[in-house]
């Protein structure tokens, strides 16, 4: 059985966001984004897909759309495909978020 | 912005396990699953869609395919397409869990 822990699973980089996959099936993939203060996912927008992001420890500023709020944990966000979404770490401590992204984007 | 509070929309009913919808898109959706101690969601198997089970609050037992583990608060499991699944709260408390399911079965 495929169980992942987060606590171990979880992997921060000085240097940018760091993200780590736990889940990658043809249909969706699932990721942990570890933040230290200051870093960030940049706005971005991907047309086929829809993510979901739900915050684990700490707090961010998402942006979804041209709407902007800070998310603490023990909550998830819809960025609906299409739209411009990203994630800024303003807390001063760690950020991490499981993230979840069906289907699973095709590149290259 | 669609942002979902866990502890604002986690329903328990003493009949059964209770699900309640958090985003529901044409491609995914994502549910919270509360089970009252006892409370199960029965071993069954969709073809098409592959699920992941993440542990909120709590801890569980999930079968995946043949395997049985026990789950705790902090760890996602996945159920792969066409494996049968299922999820029993056999920890004497409340047991919380996050689904997310792509794509989206469509029924009837």
């Amino acid at each position: 059985m495929e169980i992942k822990t987060f606590e171990k699973m979880k992997t921060f980089s000085p240097e940018k966001m760091k993200k780590t996959n736990l889940f990658n099936t043809d249909r969706m993939f699932c990721d942990l984004y570890c933040f230290e203060a200051d870093q960030r996912q940049k706005v971005h927008a991907h047309d086929g897909e829809d993510k979901i992001y739900t915050v684990l420890e700490g707090e961010g500023r998402f942006q979804v759309g041209e709407a902007i709020e800070t998310v603490s944990a023990g909550s998830s966000v819809l960025a609906p495909a299409g739209q411009p979404h990203g994630v800024t770490n303003t807390s001063g401590k760690r950020l991490v978020v499981l993230v979840f992204m069906a289907p699973k984007p095709h590149h290259g």
